[in-house]
């Protein structure tokens, strides 16, 4: 029948290294997963959900709209009513913002945007800036196009700023600048450490991103997922509400996290010039995310259920988080353990630093006995840009670079009850003692930036 | 703030060339559009939907799933219904074909099957065959690859096979058959012409993608979109149902058009080994298309309202074109004048063919006089691969070659009510006056094979 030949690209989308993890849990129901990145099951807005479809399709006309084609840019009443939610965020008047609702696609997801805004901006060899560690579902997207990826460590006030420059600085020096096209933050809660970026560090991040745009325009991509799950601290304006004339920042937010990952709707704020030719993109992909579930969002956005359930959420979420932290807290006492964790404002996730000779990858002993025990978590080094990637990542100054630390985890407080998360942490317990057996734990605190 | 920088794709991913008549249509409330490939309102599914959608969010359990993240393949139950579905429309059993759910793939409409099929299989030269006219948004999709696009020209068989024949030996001949990845049909009511492929020509495709799978294996992307829509007319079986060992046939289909365009779901069956490669792009896209869509889909599926419907469906839609058949006869009766057009048996188009001195397309007498008279359609010419693609079409044996005829256009039935449909091809006759003026109209019929 002839070989199956595969598009050259194909070669270098790779399965994401996570799938393994997640079809373990799929397997094994005694398994309690903190790896998969899925929301809280039992506060998911099933009677909003059933009362707006009810309400839109008895209704000939909105039953009509609602399941019939929409248009690839996003169902017009709902940009505008996402705009409006995004101003009321950051405290705004439209007059002080220097975009509307045109300059808002509704995506599949903030996967498709960031999907579509690869393509549209990068061509194979440009340099993508990231954090250390970050979203490593973007950096396999990353890699599948061909990109450089460089990245940024980051401390307890997010991505090390300075340490930016640096790199930046650097990559003028070797004439490199005009390859550099995107820098990538998860600004709120991150995924996978719930950092957040610093007030300071926010407006730094602009600044740089203006300074070093010489040779052509480098945009921030700020991807705010998480900002709605803000469950302590202060609310910190987006990166975008400094842009004010809507070029450096692409603003990515998603209704999948504060709402329902089923109707798979995000969306983004763009620079003008960049919305016709990444909706030439998502024309070519689909035309058109679900149009049905764009309607049941203006709905819910409409009548407020959105904004009811998003503080609803913020409370399950806001429990959760205290529930896994005081297990951590029983589990591996400071005094005792040099077990260290990130402690996040919102979001979905906490960061685990284990001693440097608690190796936490795949294959480790510490996974090992992980799985033997029945828990699951996201090995750290996932979560750092691969050696071997396109091109290595450029050796940082005073930081660990790109040598991915081995020693950390991405625990996901979202999907188990409390009575999991504890179980969970004993189960992580055990394991520990199981790995170390006797040995001493050296104390390792989180790194911070030392440039 | 510097120059935005888009990829080298981006200058090659153009705007569809309909989006301008689109906007004219939405414009113009008063311009009756024949051009928009939108289904017909007044039967969308609303109660349908809401039923299902009432009962999957009262029951906790399946909210849970419904509202929760899905797979990047798509959800089990529905993937294993629409393998029962396939199977009986061909009248198999399981046992007769190659293929099972796991073999079966769940996307944002097809268009999204389209895409990543292109992006997994096809490098920038790579070649695929289609027929001359064919689907514009697919050209659009392959012009933004690279790929060279060569068509074959149909007649009321559907595509000449042989002259498909011919257009393979001539690229074997010229050592190109190892750039062949894709022969493209759609092969049911096509879009835009109406045309079916004939049982034997169904078989003769295959026969030729095995045949020519010298250099590496040839695919045929049967795309049966409209097959549901059938009313009259034998029911042909899929070319898929001849690929016992499911080698050679991805078979495209979608909900969009039986059912419901605003769920924006579709699927299809792949070879095995194609499945993996497919689903890493996917899962870079969305990491699975919306699951509370195709946890609707389930459900309708599950109560058997998917198939009253779709049967509901084709009594509508074959009152529409006996009403726009009708209407054409009238205005344009055979003894007076040359415009031909399409009987279609299925679907929702009609392929005009005016007279060759009737241009129809963008900026031409006919074009301008229509939108003048308010009707709008897709000037046949968008339908034909362009001319300066990646690479010209081969000039084929005997027939037209890339010289896309300038003198038809397509008519979709599925919008329009049945007054506006007689209004539009009064319209139509009125714009056909206007721009012949007295001109003696000359015979032509449509173009059948010569080869």
């Amino acid at each position: 029948m002839g070989t199956l030949r595969f598009s050259k690209r194909s070669a270098q989308t790779g399965e994401q290294p996570i799938s393994y993890y997640m079809q373990q849990g799929v397997e094994n129901p005694r398994l309690i997963s903190l790896a998969a990145g899925l929301v809280d099951p039992e506060s998911l807005p099933a009677d909003e959900v059933r009362e707006v479809v009810a309400e839109l399709l008895a209704n000939p006309a909105t039953a009509q709209t609602a399941l019939q084609y929409g248009t690839t840019q996003g169902y017009a009443p709902l940009r505008a009513k996402i705009h409006r939610h995004l101003l009321a965020q950051d405290g705004l008047k439209p007059s002080e913002v220097g975009y509307n609702s045109d300059d808002i696609v509704v995506t599949t997801g903030s996967q498709q945007l960031l999907y579509t805004l690869g393509e549209a901006l990068l061509d194979p060899g440009d340099i993508v800036i990231t954090e250390a560690p970050s979203y490593f579902v973007y950096h396999g997207v990353l890699n599948s196009l061909g990109i450089r990826t460089l990245s940024v460590p980051m401390d307890h006030e997010g991505m090390c700023t300075d340490a930016l420059e640096v790199v930046l600085a650097r990559l003028e020096e070797a004439g490199e600048l005009p390859r550099v096209k995107l820098i990538y933050t998860i600004d709120y809660y991150q995924n996978p450490t719930g950092l957040t970026l610093s007030l300071h560090r926010r407006r730094q991040m602009l600044e740089l991103a203006r300074r070093y745009s010489k040779a052509g325009r480098i945009l921030i991509l700020e991807d705010a997922a998480y900002r709605e799950l803000r469950f302590s601290g202060d609310d910190l304006p987006s990166i975008k509400s400094f842009d004010r004339a809507n070029e450096h920042v692409i603003l990515a937010m998603t209704f999948s996290k504060p709402l329902s990952p089923g109707l798979k709707t995000g969306y983004a704020v763009l620079p003008r010039d960049l919305v016709g030719p990444l909706l030439r993109f998502k024309g070519n992909h689909d035309f058109g995310s679900s149009n049905f579930n764009q309607h049941i969002l203006d709905r819910l956005m409409e009548t407020g259920a959105y904004d009811r359930h998003a503080e609803r959420l913020r409370g399950v979420y806001r429990a959760k988080r205290d529930t896994l932290l005081a297990a951590l807290a029983e589990e591996f006492p400071e005094a005792r353990s040099s077990m260290r964790w990130t402690r996040p404002d919102g979001g979905l996730y906490v960061w685990l630093s284990c001693p440097p000779e608690v190796a936490t990858g795949p294959g480790s002993r510490f996974m090992e006995a992980a799985m033997r025990e029945g828990v699951l978590y996201v090995p750290g080094v996932f979560c750092y840009v691969k050696e071997g990637a396109p091109s290595p990542p450029t050796p940082l100054p005073g930081g660990e670079g790109g040598n991915a630390p081995n020693c950390e985890a991405r625990l996901c407080f979202g999907v188990a009850s409390h009575d999991d998360l504890r179980e969970a942490v004993r189960r992580l317990g055990a394991a520990a003692r199981e790995t170390l057996r006797g040995e001493k734990i050296a104390m390792r605190g989180f790194a911070g930036c030392k440039v």
